[in-house]
């Protein structure tokens, strides 16, 4: 035991911006069900134009607008009922100056009409004549046919995470499967002699249950990412930096979850150190200065703390962001936030981020302190605000955004 | 074409408070790794406390803190070395007055000590002597046996969804598997004539790909849900009745997208009163009005309006905390959300809830007009804001909370 480590600390910022392994993960092409959420490797365009024909808004009568100029209660326009037209078929007859053809909502506008008036301002007051009593502009009551998309125009674009309202503008294009970028199979190794499997029924002295590897399975979903449970290497020497190049071989992304003792940190560091290009070893951030982050020839490494909130603080930060750009999205959907008053003072070192989590009282944000060894001062918080870099603390009172759990 | 319709017309908060169908999941239990979101059907306690033992959240030096009192840089107190706590393992000695056991951070307290003093407030300048130069407190340095959670306690609460550190705190506990309510199946039927499946490559005339169904089903997937694609049904008379009797059998939540114009309206109206008691015909929101809510024996059913706009804002507003019920959880998580400026004054009628679409430049919501026909007014848009009820509108320059889509 030494007390002393070497680190090469980096802002949080730094490392957003600076460390960019170039591996992305390969495409795959995936039905329209499977694609929520997943990010499109390139843009989709229209085959044809949407919604492909003009088309009523409304339940009324096709007409030539013109034909309506003038028209009021007290001095009606009379129009010869010419007609129907069916949902879902093709107009059997077309409309002529004079002559109105009757409309359901969603129906192809007839050839020689203009404008749908509203069934509202009509009256069909003698059997064949529709009276009108109100005029309606020229495109009135009627999407054009290019109105929704153009054809040939983007439907959605390459690296922004489709949303259920993109899923149903690829339907309508009738696009039914999408090239996306796979999801990042994120290795989580947990390291330390006294971490056990979580269905450990009874423990010994000294153990404990492996906390850590579960939650940030859970922070890799909602990530789009998935887990790969890599399991837990001891302290002994060596079987870090073996279990780590056999992870390698087939992950997108590697987290490691650090021992907490200096001597398991020395260890991580240096078997990190021998698979991987170290970018740093520290991060400015409260809490999780001990972060190590890794080049492995393009696959991005990741050493957490080895304490679970202080782990899942630092995979929220950067690994979240990583996993993103993995997958060919640069710019992360948002997470849940609110604004929130700050209940009391919060001191912060300039240069340091700080996480601090806190509970949610009637727009109060009050900070939830504790050991970053315990994991229940995350479960009881609803969520965390961060001190940036450059501020010196928070005073009271201060108007803050709070990241929501979810 | 009657251009009449029968409309008992309720607000959405009504909507949310009072239509209340009995239904809910029934429970199942899943291991850790699929519980990510899953509603606990009830509170589950920690077996035993955690994390178990006393534990020192620092490297450093196990001892009794009167023995620190007083030490500084120019008076240390000298400790005997006594030996040193291994990682996952039962201390082999313990501390007596005068001494110290050498400790890693995670190691079992030994018996007898009182704190861990941090090796920085420490020298080994003797073999076998440590030098301190802080005083420490009873307790500092370490977690009690039962910090993070008593035995007995709650672990997570019934009801509100599992989120990644509760994943972790379970885990901890030894908790591997969950009982959850099963995800909602949600039956998701398509009316009208003119709609054909999204995989049609060539439209006839007036034909449109049923696109409201693949965004529905994401708004499912998003809520929870397990959405059941349930097919495209014609205007024929009986003909939704009998499918909705069918879907009824097997689904938590049915959604119908009824036909646009007034004719398929009516027939959805009609099918519904056939199978359920209803409880509204039309909603007191824009878009939406036309929206239907009736109570199949405890089955939630919800008539949409025939316009994607339409159908997926009624179905975030109401369909999505109807969900969430199902599965046992009253207070659905929070959607992601940011605070912007109004561009423009928006106009509303009081006693109707407005959702309006917008985009978001530099902190600017501009809002995101055009028929709700047209699915590009959700795509173009980055999430939405509400007029309240009460509101007679907005202001332009006015401080709105936008709702963001993910």
């Amino acid at each position: 035991m030494t007390g002393k480590e070497f680190f090469s600390v980096r802002t949080v910022a730094d490392a957003l911006a600076g460390f960019r392994p170039g591996h992305r993960t390969a495409v795959e092409v995936v039905s329209l069900f499977d694609a929520l959420h997943r990010v499109p490797a390139e843009e989709v365009r229209a085959p044809t134009a949407l919604p492909g024909f003009a088309k009523s808004t409304v339940d009324g009568f096709a007409v030539r607008a013109a034909d309506t100029y003038g028209a009021s209660d007290g001095l009606p326009s009379y129009l010869d009922l010419l007609g129907a037209v069916r949902m879902g078929a093709a107009p059997e007859v077309a409309v002529r100056s004079g002559g109105a053809v009757a409309m359901p909502t969603g129906g192809v506008l007839p050839d020689g009409a203009d404008a749908v008036v509203m069934v509202e301002y009509t009256a069909e007051t003698m059997p064949g004549t529709i009276e009108v009593t109100r005029p309606v502009a020229p495109g009135g009551g009627l999407v054009r046919a290019d109105e929704d998309v153009a054809a040939g125009a983007p439907l959605v674009a390459a690296g922004r995470p489709l949303r259920a309202p993109d899923l149903g503008m690829l339907a309508a294009a009738g696009v039914t499967s999408v090239a996306v970028h796979a999801r990042p199979r994120v290795a989580i190794i947990s390291t330390g002699d006294e971490v056990v499997p979580p269905s450990t029924v009874d423990l010994a002295a000294g153990q404990v249950r492996d906390a850590t590897a579960s939650a940030l399975a859970g922070l890799v979903v909602d990530a789009g990412g998935a887990p790969v449970i890599a399991g837990i290497v001891g302290d002994e020497p060596g079987a870090l930096k073996d279990r780590l190049t056999e992870v390698l071989a087939d992950a997108d992304l590697v987290v490691v979850s650090a021992g907490s003792s200096v001597g398991a940190r020395d260890e991580t560091a240096g078997a990190v150190a021998a698979v991987g290009s170290v970018w740093c070893h520290g991060l400015a951030i409260k809490p999780g200065k001990p972060t190590l982050l890794a080049d492995c020839g393009g696959i991005p490494l990741l050493g957490l703390p080895g304490n679970p909130l202080s782990a899942l603080v630092v995979f929220g930060q950067v690994g979240v962001p990583l996993l993103w750009r993995l997958s060919g999205c640069e710019t992360p959907p948002p997470a849940p936030s609110t604004r929130a008053r700050l209940a009391r003072d919060l001191a912060s070192a300039a240069g340091r981020l700080d996480v601090v989590q806190v509970r949610l009282r009637d727009g109060v944000a009050e900070p939830v302190f504790g050991p970053s060894a315990l994991l229940s001062v995350l479960t009881r918080a609803d969520g965390y605000l961060v001190v940036p870099e450059p501020a010196t603390g928070l005073d009271a009172g201060s108007d803050v955004e709070v990241i929501l759990y979810r």
